[in-house]
């Protein structure tokens, strides 16, 4: 059982002194880390404008001093000090955690100090260039920056090394750059998902469009003030477990969850009067990645032997398992029949507005209806992995070298009108509506799918676990679900990657068949086609 | 003219490295200290509770590194080569900024680590006795708290060592504290101008309360709600000059001001619905500590020569003259007859409530009110200064081994008894009110009448170089009020010593002249009493 063997493990060994200052090294650059991410919250949130400056300036010295320790020698030396000692590796827990800071390690000492800055300069600047052109709609303004940022990247994917090709797998360039995002995953594999993905849902929507019958979606479409959403989405999370007393919600204008530190998990969102489902969803969907943050094993107190903060096993594994939490809460469970069943008195309640004109069933319906759209950010279940399988073609392709920057809005245009059946009208609203590639976040966005595929495949195996889980929800009852995860996922931390994660929640390999099932039953059901 | 020698030093002086890696290294803790400011502030506003532990971890780590390097050899290294430069030295700004240097890392580094560490561990422990022993009215479990604490500051005192008795005043082991607070301020000096002051103040009140007609104060007695308050407040510091693009004003228990970082000066205040005046008059107050720090010549461009971000010249001189700014805009500006003749309609604006039955002269004379309280933070202007000066008395004489910790209450008792003319009713509302002593602050309080008497003498000079000050504040030009302070003291940095700022400021030495014929003139006409 990890959660005792990891106590145990931490009482025992704290008898090898290379592991106890190990540890407080870690922790050590943790505080540093966790100092950041609230200087980054604040910038968001709550500074004044006229401190980005010397924002810029607090957040760069913080940054050097956590990277120099992540780097350094005497870090090394301890690693390969534990990594010896057969007493430390004998226990699973700190042998994953060994195995884990070695991956760090590695990854971090793996690039060169003039690469670190000219990627640090170059993704500064190609930023600035991303937001000029997005505006002016001026792609050939990006180009140079976008092909200075991939050739960085290709150089940073080449410090890393093509990981091996493991069980016939063959691998890579780009899996280096994937890696980091999702250890162990494979472009391969991947597509081998994507592949049919793409087809299935490309024609699932098309055939809802045509021949079933669009929701009324008035509901949505109601003004309410920005204060009444606020208190709804708080009610709803903290029903949801979300722990008020070791977190906040806040406004901002591009919103994000910031597990920042010990009993300090801070969720965003923003407002739109004019249509109250953004925040919400927003609101629910930041959450879900909130839930893993309080989920982690470091929130007990910091000199507990179980408290893992600092260490490989206090984080979170992939963005990939990270997304699969945000779109569960968002999605599975949000957009759920049960869910409004639940939800929609205390809605009436306080929302308010004229929400109390419809009922459950319309409020269900509403928020499911699927709408062919150019923005990703924008986009409903059924429509979202298209996007995201688009941009994984196209950055692969590029990559490879398979694709000049020059060709991309053509490639982007081409593939969208394939896949969604209409036109680009501009590239601010095709292939420049990201600001992913400026800041050389390359092998990032299939997370996002897999995030869609990984929580409709633990969804199943929730489900076998609490069969009941609708009547709960419809009772409001949401602690089985998130004590679910809790066990599942969150208290592991990173001790079994991804891949083997997945199969002992799930007992197999990740698979399309239950996302394609639950979005053919739940949005079957809505438009009337079965 | 100080300003263009600045900048001209600045540049010409680029050409010593020792001094260019010197404000380097100074650079790189003032981020340290500003992102420190962060935390802290964060804590006070926004952060949720259970992130109180990670967060003492974050600051004690930060604390350490800032320390580390204000402390490290390297910099004395680099002072003494500037010292020993004389093309630097000829440059009155360069000389003055090697002289605040020099003076502050001989502070840091006099101090021992085993004391530094005794220090931090004994007053954090005696802020919770302190706690405890003023909720239950329990000296005794205090007492023997204050007797380490005093121990220990005995034992910094005499590594800082007691200063040179300059000019035929004598100095002694209290100067040594005071000396970190108000630089170069000697007890026996102090003593000299609060020993006249604290009788004729005694008197004065005692007069006004006798002879004079108390003012009806209904008007600060309204219902208004926290919204309407911290509306107004803003748009008076705005109209005050508080630049809002860079900085804030937000709620917490217990107000401060953090000029946090250039282009991010952050003010606090607390809202009682029951008495808006508590609110208004703090904030205010705030907004003057906040005027001095947005008018350092840290504001501009990081990168400009000018900006002293780091360098003495770039931070405030002394406590004193930083009260003398916050008195000044709450008490010499807010609770004159001129500021409400201009902010009466926009309060009746924003306030409402029922503050429109009464006019800009009732609220003028009901907030200056005085009345005998036992609780400092909440006396007017007719008794603040009492309360300080029978502070000063009694630590100082506690310092110098006069008055034993035991002996403290009956002490206090009798003095308040003297001064405010009546009997203290119990140590929670006598000697056990503030948390000073508690965090080791010994030395801090006199500060605070010294401010005071600073602002009083500053307003007399202001009146000469404007003599129709009070029109224009009638009028709500408070433009030229901030310029002159900004020309006169801000900008300046600790480039003059407090006694010889004042002197350049008022050309005399600090007098409680001004002080007590500003009170006779306002309260004596308040109240009727000539």
């Amino acid at each position: 059982m990890p959660a005792a063997s990891i106590a145990d493990a931490a009482t025992a060994q704290g008898a090898s002194p290379a592991y106890r200052e190990l540890k407080e090294l870690l922790r050590e650059i943790a505080h540093m880390r966790s100092t950041l991410g609230l200087l980054q919250w604040d910038q968001e949130t709550y500074m004044p404008a006229a401190g980005s400056a010397a924002r810029a300036g607090q957040k760069s010295l913080l940054a050097g001093l956590a990277h120099e320790r992540a780097t350094s020698p005497r870090l090394g030396e301890l690693i390969a000090a534990c990594e010896g000692d057969a007493a430390l590796r004998s226990d699973e827990a700190t042998a994953a955690n060994l195995r884990e800071m070695r991956r760090d390690y590695d990854l971090a000492t793996k690039l060169p100090g003039d690469l670190v800055r000219a990627l640090a300069e170059t993704t500064s600047r190609a930023q600035d260039a991303w937001k000029h052109a997005r505006e002016k709609n001026d792609f050939a303004s990006f180009a140079p920056w976008l092909d200075k940022v991939l050739t960085l990247t290709r150089r940073k994917a080449e410090c890393y090394g093509v990981p091996a090709a493991t069980g016939g797998v063959p691998s890579e360039l780009y899996d280096a750059l994937l890696d980091e995002y999702e250890p162990s995953a494979r472009a391969a594999e991947i597509e081998t998902l994507f592949r049919p993905l793409e087809a299935r849902l490309s024609a699932f929507v098309k055939d809802l469009r045509t021949r079933g019958t669009r929701p009324d979606d008035a509901c949505v479409k109601l003004n309410i003030a920005r204060e009444k959403q606020h208190a709804f989405g708080q009610f709803v999370i903290e029903k949801c477990g979300f722990r008020m007393n070791a977190g906040r919600l806040d406004e901002v204008t591009h919103p994000f969850c910031e597990g920042l530190a010990p009993g300090d998990t801070r969720l965003t969102t923003r407002y739109r009067e004019s249509r109250w489902t953004d925040a919400f969803f927003g609101t629910l969907h930041e959450y879900g990645h909130g839930s893993y943050e309080q989920g982690l094993p470091i929130h007990m107190e910091l000199d507990d032997p179980r408290n893992r903060f600092g260490e490989p096993l206090g984080h979170a594994v992939s963005l990939g398992i990270h997304e699969s939490q945000s779109r569960m809460w968002e999605n599975i469970v949000g957009r759920s029949r049960a869910f409004w069943q639940w939800a929609k008195p205390h809605a009436d309640r306080m929302l308010g507005s004229g929400i109390e004109r419809f009922s459950a069933e319309d409020v269900f319906r509403a928020v499911n209806v699927i709408e062919p759209g150019f923005i990703r950010v924008e986009a409903d279940e059924g429509y979202y992995n298209l996007h995201i399988m688009l941009r994984f073609a196209l950055e692969r392709a590029m990559i490879r070298g398979d694709l000049a920057v020059r060709d991309l809005p053509g490639a982007w245009n081409e593939r969208f009108k394939a896949l969604f059946g209409v036109d680009v009208p501009d590239d601010t609203r095709g292939c420049l509506q990201d600001v992913h590639w400026s800041f050389g976040l390359i092998g990032y966005f299939p997370t996002y799918t897999l995030g869609n595929l990984y929580a409709a495949s633990f969804w199943n195996a929730l489900k076998r676990d609490l069969p009941d889980v609708d009547a709960k929800m419809e009772r409001g009852e949401f602690a089985p679900v998130l004590s679910w995860f809790n066990d599942k996922i969150h208290r592991h931390g990173r001790m079994y990657p991804p891949r083997e994660l997945c199969r002992r929640i799930t007992g197999a390999d990740l698979s399309t068949e239950p996302l394609m099932a639950y979005l053919g039953a739940k949005l079957g059901g809505v438009y009337g086609v079965s």
